[in-house]
């Protein structure tokens, strides 16, 4: 059984950002490559018009979700038609009360927001014999970002709702989305969750030499937090809410 | 055309050491998770006796081999069999004197050497619902180790060759495997190495809430590059010199 408090939900939460942080200094050792999130540039065999980062996202996905990845709550697919788990697994209770989890999926704007970020973190141009493994960090960077909105809207909004199911049942009720992000949202708990991000950044890279390693720009990091992982988190816990049997 | 000199061929190996500590740290988030390496207890329908280890490294490596990972020389496959590539790739010239550089192949001690290191930066136990992430994390944190292992045997040993072709040749031509071991190793790069990797484990976790995150051992790492990824290096590097064409 999953811990339904939030303070363990948020010590999970800032678990994952060295998660993200490494994630992102990794790809960061790669140029944007471009060609590489061009249609039809993938060099595949019968691939059409999918770029390389599509295919390898697909493929990635469908051997993901052979191995059962999609049955854990915070996971969400970014590609769609997978196969079934091929594995029976035995997973915790999880205490969330949603009836259609899927149905709370960001993945569309992770993706948008981390195309975005790509130009902020990498040396513009490509690196000739290494498109596979650029479009590889930018699948693991994804779904570390994906399990860290994902898991933050469904659990956080879960406890949060615990602590305060009168309220929450009221404005659920009333479908109040613009008063239930503002019940949502504590600016002191995101501005230590940035200031906290910006020191990772900074201190994993504190040994760092700089011929041999790109440094992955802390503000980069820290827009990014701000501007998307933060507020999709909050989109994603209204989403929760709003379908959470009350 | 990559460059045969050994200042940025020791520059890659040293880009490589963030990347491998990164991914341990990563590892070091789940438990010892015993299971997932035992035969026979993969949960996945029609596995026979496999564990689930070994079938994420296959499904990995299958879909590795149609992305064209294992056409790069220093990239080695775990498992065999595997399928051609699909992707028409445009690679580097390497400038490597090698007859056949699949020969130098160090991922069986790879393997060994990565599961002996486990239990040292695991906390023993199971997590139960993470056993998919769990070998996720192995087969990254190989690959890395891979990556790093045979760029080095490969690149160092053709520039050290190189730089001193008339010993090098002489030594390889009697086949004389101490003394070409001796001419390659250097104590005080050694020993850089290791105090470089040490640092890096430290200030990467440097901001680490240890209520949240489990600290990787530096003495762990340390060990593993002194016992394991340098000599497995310069074994790599023996066995090039002994295939390449003089």
């Amino acid at each position: 059984m999953i811990e339904l408090k939030l303070a363990s939900v948020a010590e999970r939460l800032e678990g994952f950002e060295e998660t993200i942080v490494f994630k992102l200094i990794d790809r960061a050792q790669f140029k944007t490559n471009a060609p590489v999130y061009a249609p039809g540039r993938s060099g595949f065999a019968g691939a059409g018009n999918k770029s390389l980062f599509e295919l390898r996202l697909r493929y990635q996905e469908r051997m993901d979700a052979k191995f059962g990845r999609f049955y854990v709550p915070e996971e969400r697919a970014f590609t769609d038609r997978l196969p079934k788990a091929q594995r029976s697994m035995d997973l915790p209770e999880t205490g969330l009360r949603c009836g259609d989890i899927g149905s709370i999926d960001l993945t569309a704007a992770i993706l948008t927001a981390y195309k975005d970020l790509l130009p902020r973190i990498c040396v513009k141009g490509v690196d000739k014999g290494n498109f596979g493994s650029s479009v590889e960090h930018d699948i693991y960077a994804l779904q570390a970002i994906s399990r860290r909105v994902h898991y933050g809207a469904l659990y956080v909004a879960e406890c949060k709702f615990r602590d305060d199911s009168a309220k929450y049942r009221r404005l659920i009720e009333a479908k109040d989305v613009k008063a239930l992000l503002s019940l949502l949202t504590r600016k002191e708990v995101e501005d230590a969750i940035i200031a906290r991000v910006r020191d990772k950044v900074a201190y994993a890279q504190a040994r760092v030499n700089r011929r041999v390693r790109v440094v992955l720009d802390p503000h980069a990091v820290v827009g990014f937090y701000r501007d998307y992982i933060i507020p999709l988190t909050k989109k994603g816990e209204v989403a929760y809410l709003l379908n959470r049997k009350i």
